[in-house]
């Protein structure tokens, strides 16, 4: 058991433990004693660990209640928002009680949305059963929904009171949800440890989840603390998003985050070698941890493509981006870049498969 | 002039002053720089200054983006908020953005919600053009929006940048909204200031409007700055909002939220007297300055109703509420009160008209 106390606006416990989803009725009851939980998941997740979870939570008398919703990111809407709060107000659920997010990322943030704003907040509880939940969206405290026109775009800060993280939920994932998560993971070792990054190179993830989800979870703690609120710091987790983004995007999604972002590190750390900010070994040792993980290195579009998606991208409302940019394995630079000189980070680069 | 300066989680200023629409401009310039302001107002008060503010605004070379509503409460539902969000997002509102309020509560409410959770938030200004908005919802940051299922339901805590009061704009309103405005008043007075009381018993509001919006601003100020997040002394400011409440809700809102807080202070003064809490003195002054200000004193319901409807709440998620009962002029206790206790209070009370 590895336990990570995180001091942002609030302070609270990251647990990562084995079986630990048949302790959440104890570790809840202790936190706020009796009360009413709601469960809200996914139609994925609640049939693995639905069961689990409820008895765990029964068991310490609370009362349970459960809403189960259609998995992806699809449910990451206002309607489906509107739908999680009638759901509470309906069931009296009060500012005493509890909302428990079980599953992955799309579930942690919009229930972790639904409880920033439900009676003007109420309390929440982060369970994540993906790698990318457990290793970056669960902790934090960014909340969100979508618009059609963006991902994310509506939202708080709002901390959870605790996350509970039960690595052996990870051991159902699928391979490619699995890989995708390892992008995030490689993304730490690059922005911030090179030991990590050439620890993972030697061990697989899926052999030391709790050390690697430890590792990961206590530098965005550090992270968090000195930047909770996204304006400086915190901007160095979107290592690879910049470039991984506008790929995502112009797939329509079909390509997920994961990935992108693993090709979004392989085309910023061969720019920055380009531009003389890091040597090539550097470029080097991305590209091969991405392809000992499986992951794309290279994108589907050209690099003129993919400035243009940059450029049109819904989220960026600057004339400025911030580029995070790698010096060395283990170290990164936050670049303000006006839009106009994107392309001149891509030129002439070969960042598409022939 | 008066300026109050709040100092919540955010600290910002109050402004109370005749004309100051048209200083927005240099106001905000001098707080944020150069940016887009986005009005949000509705069909009733936009054609009165949005013309005025949208000059002040431009005279500053502020982009100016504009946003109105149909007026009424119907605007505060989660339809209208996604509505203004896809606004936002469509006119590309970056978070150096701001979002300026002008209106009522609803729009108040509902903008600062729109500001709270648009990119995880953005700065709001609120800019009340009504009394009850003015002493009341514009400060503390308080935001929300409706459910079906009851009122203010859904939203966060979220302080302004600025609030920036014209009475002026006072001199526009109807009578009706006019005395529920003073309805308000009158509850500051009572629960905490009894010189203020009477002087606005000798006093007519409409005369000494600045210096009454900032005595109720200023001891606002006082209660949010001790518990801005509603879990003690802020009920304070609940007084006559217990039976009111449900009178407005029995009512299905036909009867406004002040005049069923001047009959909710009414009643609950009288019972205090029946229960020994205060002096027949007290709920005499109080009827007698209800009376002034031509406000309801009597319930179009029967106790017994009245109770009935105080237990189906929706607003009411829990077996016991707090009764903010008064001592005296300018002192009130907070009881907690099991509901079954409730109609204990008003036994055998004559409430309603005959």
């Amino acid at each position: 058991m590895t336990i990570i106390n995180v001091a942002a606006s609030k302070v609270y416990d990251v647990i990562i433990k084995n079986g630990i989803l048949d302790d959440l009725g104890e570790r809840i009851t202790g936190l706020f004693g009796r009360c009413t939980a709601v469960i809200i998941s996914d139609d994925n997740v609640f049939p693995l660990y639905g069961e689990r979870v409820r008895k765990a939570l029964k068991k310490w008398d609370l009362k349970v209640l459960e809403l189960v919703l259609p998995n992806g990111e699809k449910s990451k809407s206002i309607a489906t928002y509107a739908e999680v709060m009638k759901f509470l107000a309906e069931n009296k659920v009060s500012r005493s009680d509890v909302i428990v997010a079980l599953g992955g990322g799309v579930i942690g943030d919009l229930a972790g949305f639904a409880a920033a704003t439900y009676l003007r907040g109420i309390k929440y509880v982060q369970v994540p059963t993906t790698l990318l939940a457990a290793v970056d969206s669960s902790v934090g405290g960014k909340t969100a929904v979508d618009l059609d026109i963006g991902k994310n775009l509506v939202g708080s800060f709002y901390q959870p009171s605790l996350v509970a993280c039960d690595p052996e939920t990870l051991t159902t994932l699928s391979s490619e949800v699995y890989r995708a998560g390892c992008a995030e993971i490689i993304k730490y070792g690059l922005l911030g440890n090179a030991e990590f990054f050439s620890e993972l190179a030697k061990v697989p993830v899926k052999e030391q989840y709790e050390k690697v989800i430890a590792t990961c979870v206590s530098m965005k703690r550090d992270i968090v603390k000195r930047d909770e609120f996204d304006t400086g710091k915190r901007q160095l987790l979107n290592l690879g998003h910049t470039f991984g983004h506008a790929i995502e995007a112009k797939s329509d999604f079909s390509l997920s985050h994961g990935f992108c972002v693993a090709i979004g590190m392989a085309i910023i750390s061969k720019a920055a070698v380009r531009k003389g900010i890091c040597d090539k070994s550097v470029s080097e040792a991305v590209v091969s941890i991405l392809k000992k993980y499986s992951l794309p290195t290279v994108s589907p579009y050209t690099a003129e493509i993919i400035c243009e998606a940059v450029g049109s991208d819904k989220k960026i409302f600057s004339s400025k981006l911030n580029l995070v940019v790698p010096e060395a394995v283990g170290k990164c630079r936050i670049i303000s870049t006006p839009l106009f000189e994107i392309p001149g980070w891509l030129e002439g680069m070969e960042v598409s498969a022939k």
